[in-house]
């Protein structure tokens, strides 16, 4: 298969770059590294990323962000952040990939845990990826081609636990092969809408 | 208790207006109707919406729209209609009231039933109902003074079924008397963080 992986430098992207390159033809793209640059925040430049990778059969997206930071502290222009990012940038993923993916490709996006069970700082980055779940499941109805589409939820993952493990009191960190596991099921599987959900704890 | 009813004229709203007047005392708002207007989609509204008013018990928003179309007609900007109106301006309500609410007091939203079973034609819908839902989660756990914070997501309500039984086939009416007590439960209840989901169907 041919493989777009959006933010395949990102601590989960690498890992899913070095697992799913033994088997596929791999094609990353980054804001400043990769083999193709691309800002998901700006539709011009996914557009002309498309454009110069040419039809595949499946596209992840493992980048966007969102700003984490006491409510009181969030201003209506900090929200738009994740929503202009990781919400719409994933959203305009798909609204332009559709044109530009096999019959019978697929989709897989990227959220977290915080969807289902945020944490302190969260109010942003939970209603982001709450965003991207209900959007998925609306999307995988309506998708032509037997494309399909799906959205990985990783818990927080084992090589991040240094950098985030005391926003996330309690939470067992996740191995990354289970993390990896979600991307290859949505690929290489034969689901659709689903939310892939690589955690066991809350 | 002074409640705030943001939407108090819409179908659900004239409803939950007419049962909660018998107990308390309550302030309308609505784009050009009701005892104070406002717009949600613009902060500074919202802002001499709260200085008019004063200070309240319990604001409560059945208001918002989000674009309804077949996902391969949906633009980049039709996805920010939802998003600056039902979302961020139920984020909003909550970013500005909760400087204006008594201690103990409580936030209300409202989603609906595509957050967690879109149907057709709600990408942009199911995500910003999807968004909200994570949203309130996140931001109960912050909320100062004992505020409360909830949302009611309904099914398809009896009143709205001529209107839109075509897009749900096959879900449930919902009679509006459970709606109600959707409202009901999160502003006279002591429940935070709750989606309510006055469905029972899929």
């Amino acid at each position: 298969m041919k493989i777009l992986l959006i933010g395949g430098n990102g601590t989960i992207g690498r890992k899913v770059t070095s697992h799913l390159s033994k088997k596929h033809d791999l094609v990353i793209a980054g804001r400043s590294s990769g083999d193709v640059q691309v800002d998901i925040v700006n539709s011009q430049s996914i557009e002309a990323m498309f454009k110069t990778v040419g039809k595949v059969d499946a596209v992840a997206c493992i980048a966007g962000e969102a700003k984490w930071a006491a409510f009181e502290e969030l201003s209506e222009e900090d929200f738009y952040i994740g929503l202009r990012s990781k919400l719409m940038g994933q959203v305009n993923l798909v609204r332009i990939g559709q044109k530009h993916i096999h019959p019978g490709g697929s989709f897989t996006l990227t959220t977290g845990i915080l969807a289902d069970h945020p944490v302190e700082f969260t109010a942003s980055a939970a209603m982001v990826n709450g965003g991207i779940h209900s959007f998925v499941k609306a999307v995988s109805l309506e998708l032509k081609n037997s494309i399909r589409i799906n959205v990985v939820s990783s818990g927080l993952v084992e090589d991040a636990v240094d950098k985030y493990e005391a926003y996330f009191p309690g939470h067992n960190p996740i191995p990354m092969e289970k993390v990896i596991n979600g991307y290859v099921k949505s690929i290489e599987g034969k689901g659709n809408g689903e939310i892939i959900r690589m955690y066991d704890n809350s």
